[in-house]
């Protein structure tokens, strides 16, 4: 069964969670600054968001070029972690219209809490049908970035009832870090070539 | 004539209903829980329907790999199937935000009794090109799962009038059911490889 | 320069114009048959695009088969062929609303008459390019529907204002001949083969 | 690693956005003339920000071509031109509902602005992956409308303080200049077939 359907797939509905973000960006009746003023923290959570998604469309771009056989297993897991992703835009929408206000920001962590915990049964589901010395499971290996990011999210969803502004910094910080694109099936891969 | 267009078109138009649904998801005004109260049971539809139509993603999938000629009949009874599942959007909105009421259960189930009939005259289309002797024809032979869906259906729109939870728990079992991934034309084209 | 990224970008752009038309079909309050009563028109205007959106996309697809070349006059006469098509929601919801409204419907004749003749202008284009003598010159040599279509669209922009149902029979009846799939591009590529 | 996932990824959000821009032309109640006057402005800046989407997606194409390796810098480069593009629709829809006002026509000048910033980084990041004396180097070597572009956005910004229509002439001539299109890269591929 090829894998270029669920690439395309994939694509497609990031490709759509990315774009349908900006019409939280509504456009503002008046034509002056203070127009624009309140839709400043709409845009910086549409910022933060772009940058989620398009790490998360790097990381499966990458992923995927690592998968040879796509069985039910794997469409499954793929489309259980499009799921969480599609809530992305909701939850965006929520924390910047509320200026990152307490609930809103932890209901953001949850669901980058849940993409993250989808994403890595993505990988052990596609680990399990490739072997446990395939590629992908050596390049994955000490995964370190992968296995802190839940914590990272844990913690702000925690830190948002004491500091709602720790939290948003948290997912920034996770955000920069992630934007170092992963190297490391990319090494492996070309290791072998 | 090559499938690969009706199967990029067909996952576009997949990808797109899947995403558009969250926009059902209104951001809510208010910062608090009580603000997301209500959401609850359209949050509950949105699940449903996303299954649904991963389920119809999934089943595509395996039913184009089957194909080997599209001819205009296979694209108008795929554009045929595209049409009723357009319609998830909407009955699931409704659904949901009315919390399940009679006649928007009706509905939701009346569309997915439409999509299952549409199914399955494009899977009949598809049989009539390849022959009956074709592997799709041997792999859907004894489809008990998908000659009960459609009376599951009509048994749930009858029972909306009576019991609307009946139809809404009549909806989930058939999708769980169906979650089990189709293996019976992943097993004929196995054997035969 | 490959022709699957012209086909891949129209098959988007095609697959969000049909999507998105539904959402025209606003989820209404109410939970009765009174509440979706109302929504008919627009409902019915609906299917009319939806089919309109197949047949141009059907058609598409058969041209661009045809297509050995990509030029830039060949991207830009595509572009402007989706250009009308991407107006097609905004006049579909407007004749919706508006139950077949003289003015409505007579912009919606305005839509299909454009899109028809930016379809003109892209045969015309690729021809150019393919030379007189190619497949795609012999297939459309006496393409009587695409000659009479835009006739037809004319006279239902006039008779709107006389009475808009003659209209909207019109382009009903232009939908229903062109359902029947355009087998003349299709015979002579088999002949050929 | 294949750069078909990087183009059907931009041909994806492309397409999303050359399309929901359409969303902003609100479908209106009244069913005369009067009820339609007041969108032909935002109807005027949804014309001007297609052709300018349909410019990128053309210049993409060609840029993509040029392109062997794709990396993680070019994946980053490519989403950070895609992230500015996918700000068109607000910024569109803002100029066209304040019949293009001073503050709403200098941020869709500054939007340009980055855009072809962003693309400009792309073009050298891609340059630098592929080698000064590759094919895109050569082609691009005297580009002088990707120079003189960001000029005259930037001009267009500070005279839209003087007189907005001014701002919006000049993005009515540049993209007029940029529809002819692209030969450069064109010509030195074929050159070397």
């Amino acid at each position: 069964m090829p894998k270029s359907r669920i690439e395309a797939f994939s694509d497609g509905v990031l490709a759509i969670i990315i774009t349908i973000m900006v019409l939280e960006l509504k456009v503002p009746h008046g034509e002056d600054l203070s127009a624009l003023a309140p839709l400043l923290p709409v845009f910086f959570s549409y910022v933060l968001s772009f940058i989620y998604i398009g790490i998360y469309w790097n990381n499966h771009h990458h992923l995927m070029h690592a998968v040879k056989r796509v069985t039910g297993g794997v469409l499954w897991a793929n489309l259980h972690l499009l799921f969480w992703l599609s809530l992305l835009p909701f939850v965006t929408g929520w924390m910047g219209e509320n200026h990152f206000a307490q609930l809103p920001t932890a209901l953001y962590g949850f669901v980058l809490l849940m993409a993250a915990i989808a994403y890595w049964i993505l990988v052990v589901t596609i680990i399990n049908e490739e072997g446990a010395d395939s590629l992908l499971a050596k390049a994955i290996g000490k995964d370190l970035k992968g296995k802190l990011s839940p914590i990272a999210y844990a913690t702000a969803i925690g830190l948002s009832f004491v500091n709602h502004w720790f939290a948003a910094a948290i997912y920034i910080l996770v955000a920069l870090v992630w934007l170092v694109p992963d190297r490391r099936i990319e090494k492996v891969l070309t290791s072998k070539d």
